[in-house]
């Protein structure tokens, strides 16, 4: 089992709503059960450094099963995962906006989402997430 | 002037429906005028190592304002731009399937294909510009 | 609307005179809306592991419309973007000197400097800036 | 001995000029005896793509001092240097444009041009090492 373009797209479509519902253009990616990239959309206005960064929280999320926003707990200085981010030539995204897509519990892709602040990327991802 | 958003997914439905066509299901991206990604898709089916590829084929087409399948007559061994490819970061793509998008005679952007034949890949990319 | 050569020169001998000024040579670069080089001067004496930190400084205001300044506050450890750094195959600079050019209140290009203290930088960046 | 930053800007004008006389729009660029960038410019128009290469050509012609154009003939395939684009984390180019610049018969910094063919960024290369 793994994500479709289909559901990738309606994945994408849920984060675009709610990005359009609270003003903050946004970066949406959608990834696989391996970790690659299903679809990418970047909304007008939306940051060009975040193209890069929704499509690794994507990669991260899958990459280890975790939201990145808890990643980002164990990856501060002093943490027991300090340093992850220098790993996997550079995709490893340790601040909130990725978040697993899971089918009967497993893992099977995951969204990252990239443009605001990190609760702004964190409520379009969860918005995203939701209707997989 | 550049590529919205709404204009990239027009121009990825296109090579989609040229994709489905053919039988061969394809990575379609789509760039803007600095180069950056707008859009991708990954067609159920398509190659992984072609996501990759059909963003930077959308690249090197808007970098250099050429089809790569034109690139790629200049850069083969003996040719005035052999070794392009080792430039911009291993960004540059110098076989069939990039495409730019022009308007008023201007390159505001590209369409990068991958996941067939050179041929296939060039049919899609075809098909996809045209709508622009 | 982006920044033309004629334009970045300008902020480039804005901001020389303002490191003369101050006494310490830099590296001055200017990105357009892309995110793209315009122009680069080192100068004499300044240091060369600042080419690359000037170029990418300007490279990242843009990418995120933001002043590095202002974004180094929240990448801390313990920040919201926290990690970024690692992001966009290291091009992302997170401390002073980086400054977003503006045209009617768009963000159209930006400005990086390198070769001093983060204060030298911010002052000679914040000068190049004003002249656009 | 190496190049100073004004030395940089009469070598990058010279090019300017020529590339304004054959009316192809150019990147140029400088780098001194370490190899390293000291200035470089993207006339109007010129390829995004080419700001990478003309850096590089430049410090191909300075790593080597050596043409890039002499140094493509011995790096094609079935030549004794076939795979040299490779080294230096892509930054060696082995197509015209990048010209060694001299002092007393040493090598003491080089330019590097894209932005036409190979026959254009020589001639622009060309006249602009001839003023140093």
């Amino acid at each position: 089992m793994s994500v479709t373009l289909a559901q990738a797209r309606s994945v994408i479509e849920a984060g675009e709503a709610k990005a359009a519902e609270i003003g903050q253009p946004m970066n949406i990616a959608v990834v696989d059960a391996g970790g690659n990239l299903v679809a990418h959309a970047r909304m007008d206005g939306a940051w060009i450094g975040s193209i890069d960064i929704s499509i690794n929280k994507a990669y991260t999320s899958r990459a280890f099963d975790i939201a990145t926003k808890d990643l980002a707990e164990h990856s501060q200085s002093g943490g027991q995962f300090f340093g992850i981010h220098a790993s996997n030539r550079g995709r490893v995204m340790i601040f909130a906006g990725g978040i697993p897509l899971r089918r009967d519990g497993a893992v099977v892709g995951a969204v990252g989402v990239s443009g605001g602040t990190g609760e702004q990327d964190q409520a379009v991802a969860e918005a995203a997430a939701a209707v997989f």
